[in-house]
Parts: C-alpha cells; structure tokens; sequence
C-alpha cells in the first residue's frame, strides 16, 4: 500500500519550494536535494503547476513558485489530485470486480478505512508542513 | 495506494471459506468463484495456513477451512500480516530515504494516516464480513 512516486515527489516539491519561500527553486535543485530524476520531477512540476498549486517563470532567471499561500494547500488535497490510484482494492474503482459485490462488507470497510486515511492528511496544510521551516531549509540545503 | 493482490487474495480467500462454513473449500473453486490464479491463491493458503488463519486437510477429500472463529480473525491483522509494504512513503520504513527525515511533519502525517487506515478494519472481523451471509453464498456459489 505503497503511495505513487508521483504523490511522493509532489509533496516533497512543495516542501522545497515552499522552504525557498521569497526566491525562486529550480527543478535541478529539487532534484539534487533529494536525488530524484529530473524528467520525473518536470511532469510533476507541471501537473501542479496545471493545478495551481505552483507558479512556474520562465526565462533565463526563470524556476518555481508557490500558486497559492501554503495554508491554502492542502496535504489531502493534493494527495487526492496527483494519486492516479486510490482504490486500495480493485472493487472501490470498478464493480464489476468482484462477484461479491453488492453484498461485500469488506468493500465498505476498505471504503472507510480510505476516507480515514484522507481525513487525517485533510488536516494538515502545506502550511504545518514548514512549520519547523530552520531544520528544513539547513536539512534540504536551501539558499 | 492499492494493497498488494496477496492482501486481495487472502481476504476474499477467507470469506470464501467462511461463507462455506461446516465443509471443505478447494483452491480451484475459490480460483473459480474469484476468476484469480490457482497459483497465486495456493501461495496465499500455504501462507494463512501458517499464520494459523486457515487450516489444510490433506487427501483426496481434503480442503480448507478456517483455522479460528471468524470473529477472531481480525481484518486489520490480516492486512498486517499480509501487506508486505505498509510504508506508504519510502521514508515510513527506511529513514536514509529522503534528507529531510528527523524535521519532516509530512512523514508525522503520513504515520497518522497509516494508523487510521489500519484502526478502521481493526473495528472488522470475519464475522462481520459474513454477516450477509446467505447474499453472500448465492453470489459465490457457495454449496
């Protein structure tokens, strides 16, 4: 019940970006901070950028920007926009999956059990994310 | 965020069993009522049946039945011993994954989650599974 790489390098995309709050952040930086592909890092940066969740500049003095004041950006939100897979079983996306379905009490607990689990990340902004904003800019190496 | 189809395969392989309560089910009708791998479903008997949730009969007539009472099966420690990756980050099982590891509030969040996920189907055993029992076994083809 592992979370796509795609979730994972856009929470930590909006973490750096949001550390460098002021100046602009490079994919090459994001990239070297946390020893990811860039290719992959670009289509991410794109697709929330598409999203609003960033700004991008281009040009020579070009890079990355928050779209929105981190405490208007959701954790749940996002997980929610960029997790092309959020069925845990195959039965919450498709009823045909299963002959049980309809009368399946597991499909509703696993229903349930993923609502909790977006309720929880539903309370944290990108906002609580930087809270400890010293440790992670000395952690990520950030100007 | 999908559980893993050995995760699938034990919990749909266990209601089986149980709606066929008092006598022997097959891994080729469990195969058969699912439309899954024989191969895979036997990897997953073998495995439940050292965790004591099933029990094998050997011979000719022999089969599977469930090696506890369905109410004390729990749907969260199946999930548990099943799912071989709970971490639904990389940074939940192994701390070298991302630099920001020690200051990350995210990875606090994604913790919280994971416990919520797990706490709903600790609410769920297999005697809530089988309640609808009868809708259940018709749907199942169940004898």
């Amino acid at each position: 019940m592992r979370l796509t790489l795609w979730t994972d390098y856009a929470l930590r995309t909006l973490m750096y970006v949001g550390v460098n709050d002021g100046r602009l952040a490079t994919i090459a930086e994001i990239s070297a901070a946390f020893g990811v592909s860039k290719a992959h890092l670009m289509k991410v940066v794109n697709k929330l950028a598409r999203l609003g969740y960033l700004e991008t500049v281009r040009g020579k003095n070009g890079g990355i920007k928050l779209g929105r004041p981190p405490a208007a950006i959701g954790v749940g939100a996002v997980v929610r926009d960029t997790e092309e897979e959020l069925a845990v079983m195959g039965c919450l996306s498709d009823s045909s999956f299963c002959p049980l379905d309809g009368c399946c009490v597991l499909k509703h607990a696993l229903g349930e059990a993923s609502l909790a689990f977006l309720r929880v990340l539903d309370r944290y902004t990108l906002a609580d994310l930087l809270a400890p904003r010293e440790a992670l800019a000395a952690a990520i190496g950030a100007f």
